[in-house]
């Protein structure tokens, strides 16, 4: 537990979060922890019903239960309707603050008409280009690379060695974290094939060469976006690649441009997204799930983890592909069944 | 559209892509966009039939057709054989410059013997190593650091925070992006299981550890060879990583020690190469494919995405793994008859 | 082959291995090498009896053997029980050495409270925050930023543009790669549904919200732990992420947060391990690897390539799950036959 040790009365959590208070009001709580391993001045919570045991045991000084649990547990109770919820609310009360060096860390570069905001926090070595605005309450960590012309809106928190392109337009209270890349070329090629006589002019050899598309859009990232540790966004091709406020991406997530991301949808990490697919509003998108390009996905869509997405999703609803896991020498057996298993099925259908 | 406001007549745009200009050949253009949006300052093109439809309601300055296509169409045209492609020619006039600090920046830090160009742009905090050769015409961003004894070539463009470690050399016209390490240790371990006694010494336990290989060999990238943001390339174990000219990688791709790609293959997003596979010449490979190690891959195959390449391919076409997207409730029922596949179709074959 | 100029006479490297020369002990070696491609300076070895041809031809000065092997060599030889691991224990006297600027470079920003060993390299441009402790022998590379609270033991080296975010314990003798992120926070939201009001206040909308978890947990790393490039570790919620020692990452790999992996298992690159999941002892996990969360696997589980992996692993071996590589147009129609495997099936089992 490596909260700072501020300290609140279970009084003032009650207020902070809308719960009830049930036993002493005047309690100080100076962290949380699980049921498990929670001192008495520690808060805890029992969300899952998996834990109900560990409510007997607990050393908290107080757990957050809903109405209708722990009607056994004596001891200092916040009584919500959502343990979980009430929990999060609690956790941005414990929080370390940011280790920035406030204000402007000298060995910062700042590009020319760029303007930032007298209550930031640019730590050292951060390097902005031209045209950049940074709104208050920013803070941007060590290392941070910001391109021409992007504006940070209020309260972001951009983590150290950040990547961000020219042309990016970032939303409020947004998080971005360590090694994230926002506004890189997206992957466009023109193919050229053409026949060239080589240098004894003898022969024709077939050359393939790509011809790249120089990518002209840029990145529009909404308000409350979080992006993961090593997730790279790529600009647009013609117009911008667009991540809707509320949107929450894990870490070393792909998103190719022109992608358009949903309000509120959230994404598990090393999931890939491939140029110019469309996904709507509220979708949870499991890890390492691939989605090819072009594609729409409405609203209120799940997708399992490690799915190919190859074809638009019309309707709301959770998808899935794979095969499950097993021991690798049945697995094997299978596998090879599967590689026949058009021929299979049709010698079998096609018997009396 | 970012395009800064470069202006160019349809004459000129012709002659700078071979295509013919239908039309006024001293109208004026401005920018790139898709047909949808184009204004008369912008050029347009059709290179897909889906888009056709959008050819009556644009509004753009100009449109790039083939001589077949947009006989209905009565504003200005550049006509060429492939549009797209010329469209591609035309991007690189209306991107955005580099946003370098012209020279060598006062911040940075050059190692002994290292040399570099005149013309060359090296950003705020960028570090380079011991007897480095920089081109001329290359541009390093910010925060980049190039280990001892690497070589870049002319025209390459080292995006922010791209770490490159020693012994690696980049030919001309590269592109790198933010976040990309090229030359990190390949993942190579002898494996040691050894009997030993524990403390008190009178049980054996087993103990499995593992040493390092440490990895001796380089990274050679050829000329004209883009690589994503994010994307991880190996050292050599012994002998070089090799990187054809020509090369295209898109981001998140993670390729192994002594990996061989050949010239002009493309590899999309999320991709993972393990060690030692050696792929041809102009193969395209999908995104979050897996490849595993010490296998020959010959020229021009496509592999499809989320594939994984468990033995060599020797012939030219397409290659397939995984099963289809379905609903999860109706793919969870087939994927349980997968675990038992070989057992079921055993027993039907056998039957009379 | 890139190693400096150190020269050792057999003699010294069969001390440095307990290996035996068989020839001349005087003879000296400049370097490591294949057997195909090693000159008479270098040494090579034979570990696998696929090369075994290579040792008729080679020119190397000398060659590590198992005293099974290589009878009819007349060369200089190491002999060995191990020559893999042998070899693997010469690659660290040809590697080449840290390019680091010894001590402190100035542009180093250290914050307050912070400790570092007289013997330690700091590189341009490393930020560190306040009260943490680089011991002796630590190497950080250009551009890291290490943040509060952080322990990092003796002889750990940590290459360019690394961010280790506060309370990151790290062990001795680790080695991280570029673009490593540690301690990032973990994917965690509590949802909200909510019944709101729109704006004219006439309609109920229904609104999904994710309230951040802030993470209060950190992370600790053993010794001897070595972290490849690009790969991601969070913090946990609220008790640390842990990675035990001699555990081996490979690159892009992506560790959710309170993952636990055991003593010296292997993880190769593109693997991701969701989050709260404990991976047991000497595992080896192979490459592009999906592991959900909450799961227990035990020791000396081997996991093969893209494997996803869904429930705890409760014996060890090898688990698998895909489908086998096939040409595309025959692999489409097997696909198709999948998305009907559970209807096909009963249909069939249910005829007479």
């Amino acid at each position: 537990m490596t909260s700072t040790k501020h300290t609140y009365s279970l009084k003032a959590l009650a207020e902070h979060t809308g719960a009830t208070v049930v036993g002493d009001e005047h309690y100080q709580i100076s962290g949380l922890s699980t049921l498990q391993k929670a001192t008495s001045e520690e808060l805890s919570f029992l969300a899952n019903k998996l834990y109900q045991k560990d409510l007997t045991i607990t050393a908290a000084g107080c757990v957050i239960l809903h109405p209708n649990e722990g009607s056994s547990y004596h001891g200092n109770k916040l009584v919500t309707e959502d343990p979980y919820y009430t929990f999060a609310l609690l956790t941005q009360l414990f929080v370390e603050g940011n280790n920035g060096n406030d204000g402007v860390h000298p060995t910062a570069v700042l590009g020319k008409n760029t303007t930032v905001a007298d209550d930031v926090s640019i730590a050292p070595n951060v390097v902005i280009g031209n045209s950049v605005s940074v709104a208050s309450g920013v803070s941007i960590g060590a290392g941070c690379y910001i391109g021409d012309h992007c504006h940070i809106a209020k309260g972001t928190v951009i983590h150290p060695n950040v990547s961000i392109y020219n042309r990016v337009n970032i939303g409020s209270c947004c998080i971005i974290h360590s090694g994230a890349v926002i506004g890189s070329d997206g992957f466009g090629f023109a193919l050229r094939k053409s026949d060239q006589n080589n240098s004894e002019g003898l022969e024709k050899t077939k050359k393939t060469t790509w011809q790249k598309v120089y990518q002209l859009g840029g990145v529009d990232i909404g308000d409350n976006v979080e992006i993961g540790a090593g997730t790279t966004i790529d600009r647009g091709a013609l117009e911008n690649t667009v991540i809707a406020q509320g949107v929450k991406l894990d870490n070393q997530i792909q998103i190719a441009h022109n992608v358009v991301i949903g309000e509120n949808t959230a994404i598990a990490g090393a999931t890939a997204i491939a140029g110019s697919t469309v996904i709507g509003q509220r979708c949870t998108i499991a890890g390492a799930v691939g989605i090819i390009g072009h594609l729409t996905i409405v609203d209120d869509v799940h997708i399992t983890a490690m799915t190919l997405v190859t074809k638009s999703i019309d309707n709301p609803g959770s998808y899935s592909s794979g095969t499950p896991l097993n021991r690798t020498s049945v697995w094997r057996r299978n596998a090879a069944r599967f590689n026949h298993l058009d021929d299979s099925l049709k010698r079998l259908l096609a018997k009396k």
